[in-house]
């Protein structure tokens, strides 16, 4: 963590002000250092008032999403979130992280963007997503895994951000199996799992991650509006993306260890709580074939069971999911 | 096809040799165009000879790799080879096609290179490849199929690298799964098959290949002396690395037409005569686990049936083969 960061987290643990001294000691750094970062931060939009009595308190963050607001939320020892980058604007954050996956970046990067100008979602779909509304980001994960195990991550992750959007916002998403969060029956975030592999081997696995936070009604694109919403559409207020963001990388982290410790069952079962999917009639559309049948169950690998007309179990790791009831 | 390949695929195509006008006239270039192409082909090292009977007449190509000798013998329709570049240096080719996949570079694209400071083998290995010996390049396929058919890329390029081997040298290597080829028990080439997909989808598949062509017995590290060979070794005279790659481009573009066909039971059928891994007692270390039986069949994806101890089938991707009978 940077020394910016660092004073900033403090801050932070001290909503009721902290003594230069304090901080001088905490960070190991001058008092004309301290004073400098407080500079900085303040340049950036944190308003931090300084008095004799309290010290230094920090009194509101900006709206933008800084890479130092971020580190200074990630507490030790967790992997996801272990360097954050945040950048103004890129083509997708998953390209920024898969150029970082080939030079051989450890585990843990996260690359969040204001703006992508060629975000995409599944199966090469575009993914709208305009500056400062959301949180578009991507995070590399090197578990080990055969590559037919990772459709886990997915199901980790939707739990992840089901249990962050509900901390944050008090609002419990439902799961759309594979890859999207609906509130309402409409879109408000999704997942895009990539991976890079040799055939036995995971070498990479790069979770892009969409969600829709603060956009009005018209600031969706007009073929999206009957099918998408926002957080903030959802709860009638704007919501903290760095508040999220946090909640998101705490949660995130939290089910890859379970994934890595073995137990995707319990996290299979968090996510079949919170799945509409389950239950209901689903036609599948693979691009070359469509399976018609009740979805019946997550198996070990988060593939999804379905069960035909015909009374046949047919496994479906990924495709286009309409349900009929 | 730039045009000094196609004057060179012209040469070729009339070893007796070509008069100028008729270069012209097939290119659809003037006598200057002509002869300065020729220039730079001797320049190159070809060396050709002009006579007034004869016209020009190639009599020898250069050792060195040359992305035009290999473009002029590309054929039409080839999918595999629609781009050829050949680099002088790189850490790796798979790294350099890599790069052009995220980059959504089509398929077909074959980048070899003289030397490779950091090739690699499977799991992370080194793969030593030492400058103007060996053919060291790596292909980028975009097929149609799911991660787990990926498998069936391996076999396939293996029956491609025997055919070629076989048809330039007259001696037909033997595979040991899943993807060496050996000549009297010793290595002489290896696949490694890289790809990128999401979870149901595969993006690019990158089939590295490195083939031990002219390197003498000094010239292999010593600690691979005794488990190495390469095709001079093996035949006693050195083999023109132009002429292996076309037949193995070629042989490429035949078994994947094949697999995108969805002929694989061919593809396996012949795979399965040239394996010594068939029928013998195996031992397969797999990192965190290890099996032991007798090596059955493919199945229909390219993976390994081994019929362990307890009579049970298990089906292995992947990991290190000892062969014990």
């Amino acid at each position: 963590m940077t020394s910016a960061a660092q004073l900033l987290s403090a801050l932070r643990a001290h909503p009721e002000g902290v003594a230069g001294t304090d901080l001088c000691q905490q960070l190991g750094v001058t008092r004309a250092a301290v004073w400098s970062h407080i500079e900085s931060l303040r340049e950036a939009g944190f308003e931090i008032i300084a008095s004799p009595h309290r010290g230094y308190q920090l009194v509101s963050a900006p709206s933008a999403l800084l890479a130092v607001d971020l580190q200074s939320r990630h507490k030790k020892g967790q992997t996801i979130g272990n360097t954050i980058h945040v950048l103004a604007q890129t083509t997708s954050t998953n390209d920024e992280v898969s150029q970082a996956a080939l030079e051989n970046h450890p585990e843990g990067l996260v690359v969040f963007a204001e703006c992508q100008s060629a975000g995409r979602g599944r199966m090469g779909r575009r993914w709208s997503s305009p500056t400062g509304r959301g949180l578009w980001f991507s995070v590399l994960l090197r578990p080990s895994l055969a590559p037919s195990e990772c459709t886990q991550l997915t199901a980790a992750s939707a739990n992840a951000l089901v249990r962050a959007i509900q901390s944050v916002t008090g609002i419990t998403p439902e799961i759309k199996w594979p890859n999207d969060l609906l509130i309402n029956g409409k879109k408000v975030a999704g997942i895009l799992t990539e991976m890079s592999a040799e055939l036995e081997n995971v070498r990479s696995v790069i979770l892009g991650i969409g969600i829709d936070v603060n956009q009005t009604a018209s600031e969706f694109p007009a073929d999206l509006r009957s099918i998408a919403t926002s957080l903030k559409l959802a709860t009638g207020k704007s919501v903290s993306r760095a508040n999220l963001a946090e909640a998101l990388l705490r949660e995130l982290d939290h089910e890859y260890a379970r994934i890595l410790a073995g137990d995707f069952t319990a996290v299979a079962e968090e996510w079949a709580n919170h799945c509409t999917t389950l239950g209901k009639l689903a036609t599948i559309d693979m691009g070359t074939r469509r399976v018609r049948g009740r979805a019946e169950a997550l198996d070990e690998n988060g593939a999804l069971l379905l069960r035909t007309e015909h009374g046949r179990i047919e496994r479906i790791i990924g495709g286009e999911v309409t349900l009929t009831k």
